[in-house]
C-alpha cells in the first residue's frame, strides 16, 4: 500500500514525490503554510491528491487556530479561515479538485459556524477525512467501471502519473490498470517519461514496479513510433480539469498523445473522479494553464542541460478537445460523446 | 564559425558533442579506431557529419597503413582497407550517409588502386576533403532553396539538431533557418529538447544562441500545445535516410511532430542533402532503426531518473510516412509529392 498522504494526530504526513524513486522520504506538516508549500513545490501532486491535501490543510489551519490561548473569537476564526482558503486557492491554478475541496470545506464551515469553534474544528477535520476516504472509494469505482474497457493482454500507454501517488490511493488511470490486473487480465504498461518533472519515469514506474505490473519507460517522443508499429492497444490518462463539453486539461503532452492515438485508431480514455468536472466552464479554452519555473526545463535533478539563461517555455498542462476522447471514466460510470449530455448525467 | 570536424596534419579534430553546452572540448583522433568510436559514442552525430567523419576516418586508416615501415604490399592494403570499411559500416545502422561515404571511398580506391599505395593514400585524403567541402556547399544550397518556404516573421519548430554540428558546417534544417535570417527575415525557433540525448536542448540551443538567432527550448511533449494555440508557423527537420517513396527516417519523435503539424495544418518540411536519399529502399518499413543503450533513457547526465533496472525502450529513430511531408529540400531544389518521381529527378 502506497501512503501518499495521511492525517495523523501530530500533523499531515506526505511521501515526498520530489525525491522518488531515489528516496522514500516522509514529511510531517504541522501548519497549513507547510501544506500549501508542499502543494506548490509538488511534494504532493496530481489533481485528486491536491484536493485531499488542501482539505486536510484547511482543517489543520483551523485546528491550530482553534486551540490557541487565549481562544480566538468566532469573528477572528472567520478571518483566519478566509486567509487560509486564499492561500490554498493560490497554490496551483489548473487542477479544479483544489477549488472543489475548498468549496466543500467552506460549505461545512458555513453550515456549522453557529455551533462554535470546537464544532467547526471537528467538522472540518471530519470533512477532510471524508474527502480522503471518498477519493479512494471513487478510484476503486473508476477502476471497476474502467477495467471493462481494457482487453486482456492489452499494452496500455499512460502519461504522467495518475496513480496512487496522484490521489488518496489506488489511482485513476492506474486504478483502471490495477482493476484490470485484479480481474485476472494480463496487462503491460508503457509509461511516458513526462518531462520536465518526470512523473512517468520516476513515479509511475516506481508505483507499477511496486505492484509487480510490467512497465516500460519511454521518452515523450516515442509513443507515435510504437503506436504506428501496432505495439500500443489503448491509452489511459488522468485529468486535472474537465470542461462541460468534455475538453480535458491534463499534463502537458496529453493532447499530443490523443492526436497520435486518434491518427492510429487507438482508443484514448480519461479516468477521473466527478470532482474533476468543472461544469461552470463551457470548454477547454477557458481552463487556466499553469506556467511553471523555466528551471524545471533548463535543469534535470539540479544539473543544467541547456546553455545558461536560454529561453524556455514551461506550460504544465494542455487541453485535449473532447473529439479525441473515446470515453471519460468516472466513479458514476463511463461517459461517452456527446459529453455535454453524458457528463451532466 | 562552428568547427564540428576538421582534417589536420596531426589527425582528425572533433568538437565533443557529448560535452556541449557545458564544455567546448576538441579531441584529435590519430587512428581510425578512435574515429569509429567517436561516431559510435556520438562525440560526432548527425547523418551528414557521420558521412564526413567516416570518409575522413577511412582516409586516416589508409594513411597510417601506407606510411608503415616496412611498406605494406598492395594486397595487404586491400585487406586493411576492407577491415576499416567494415568497422565504419558497423558503427551506426540508420544514417545512410555513412554507407554512401564508404561506397564513395571504395570507388576511389578501386579507381586508383593500380597506381600504388602513395596515390591511393593521397586520393582518399583528397576525396575525404571533397566530401567535407561538398557537404558545406550542399547545405548552403539547401539553405538558399529552403529559405523561400519560410515566411518573414515565422516561428519555426525544429527537432533534434540538424545544424552545423550535424554536418560539416552550416546545417540542413538549421541551414534553412540561417539562410532565411541572412535573407533579412525575422525568424524565431522552438527547439524540441529531444530526449534521451537532448540534442535540441544542448546542441540546437547552443548553436542558435551562438549565431544570435532567438531560440526557445521546449520539452518533447509541448509542440502540440503550441501548434494548437497557433504559435508555430512551420516545422523543419533533417533526415537520416529517405526512402525512394519519400518516407523519412529521422530522430525519434519526428513522426509525432509530423502528425501534429498535419493535424494543425502547419507545413512540415525535411531538409537533407541528396546523399541522404536511399533509392535502393522502396519505403520506410525497410529502414533499419538503431536501438541504443537503455541507460540513455534511465539516466540523464549520469544521474538515474528511473527506478534502477526498470525496463525501457530506446529506438533512436522513427519513420515519417511521405504523406505527412510537405516538401523535401535538397541542394538540387525542393521536391514535393509524389516523391517517387520528384526524388528521382
Amino acid at each position: 500500500m502506497i501512503r501518499t498522504i495521511e492525517w495523523t494526530d501530530t500533523g499531515i504526513v506526505m511521501l515526498d514525490q520530489k525525491r522518488l524513486p531515489a528516496e522514500e522520504t516522509y514529511h510531517t506538516y504541522t501548519d497549513y503554510e507547510g501544506v500549501a508549500e508542499a502543494i506548490r513545490s509538488m511534494v504532493i501532486r496530481g489533481a485528486p491528491a491536491i484536493g485531499v491535501a488542501a482539505a486536510m490543510g484547511l482543517a489543520l489551519g483551523v485546528k491550530n487556530a482553534a486551540i490557541k490561548t487565549p481562544p480566538v473569537s468566532l469573528e477572528e476564526l472567520d478571518g483566519k479561515f478566509d486567509v487560509i482558503c486564499r492561500v490554498f486557492a493560490g497554490t496551483r491554478p489548473t487542477a479544479v479538485n483544489l477549488f472543489w475541496a475548498i468549496d466543500r470545506m467552506k460549505a461545512v464551515y458555513a453550515r456549522v459556524r453557529s455551533l462554535g469553534t470546537e464544532t467547526i474544528r471537528n467538522a472540518l477535520i471530519e470533512e477532510a477525512l471524508a474527502t480522503y476516504r471518498e477519493d479512494i472509494e471513487a478510484n476503486r469505482a473508476i477502476g471497476r467501471a474502467g477495467q471493462e474497457l481494457i482487453p486482456d493482454g492489452a499494452r496500455v500507454l499512460t502519461h504522467c502519473n495518475a496513480g496512487a501517488l496522484a490521489t488518496a490511493g489506488y489511482g485513476t488511470a492506474l486504478g483502471v490498470i490495477r482493476a484490470a490486473v485484479e480481474a485476472g487480465k494480463k496487462i503491460s504498461v508503457f509509461a511516458y517519461e513526462t518531462r520536465p518533472w518526470l512523473q512517468g519515469a520516476r513515479l509511475t514506474a516506481w508505483e507499477l514496479a511496486h505492484d509487480g505490473i510490467p512497465v516500460t519507460v519511454i521518452t515523450d517522443n516515442m509513443a507515435g513510433h510504437f503506436m504506428k508499429k501496432g505495439e500500443i492497444d489503448c491509452v489511459i490518462v488522468g485529468a486535472d480539469r474537465i470542461a462541460a463539453n468534455g475538453d480535458v486539461a491534463n499534463k502537458i503532452g496529453t493532447y499530443s498523445v490523443a492526436v497520435l492515438a486518434n491518427e492510429n485508431r487507438i482508443p484514448f480514455y480519461v479516468a477521473a473522479p466527478v470532482s474533476t468536472l468543472d461544469r461552470s466552464i463551457p470548454d477547454g479554452d477557458h481552463i487556466p494553464i499553469e506556467e511553471r519555473s523555466p528551471d524545471e526545463v533548463r535543469m534535470i535533478q539540479g544539473i543544467n542541460i541547456t546553455p545558461q539563461d536560454i529561453m524556455v517555455a514551461n506550460p504544465a498542462f494542455d487541453v485535449t478537445p473532447a473529439r479525441y476522447v473515446g470515453a471519460i471514466i468516472t466513479e458514476r460510470g463511463v461517459a461517452r460523446a456527446p459529453y455535454e449530455e453524458s457528463l451532466r448525467e
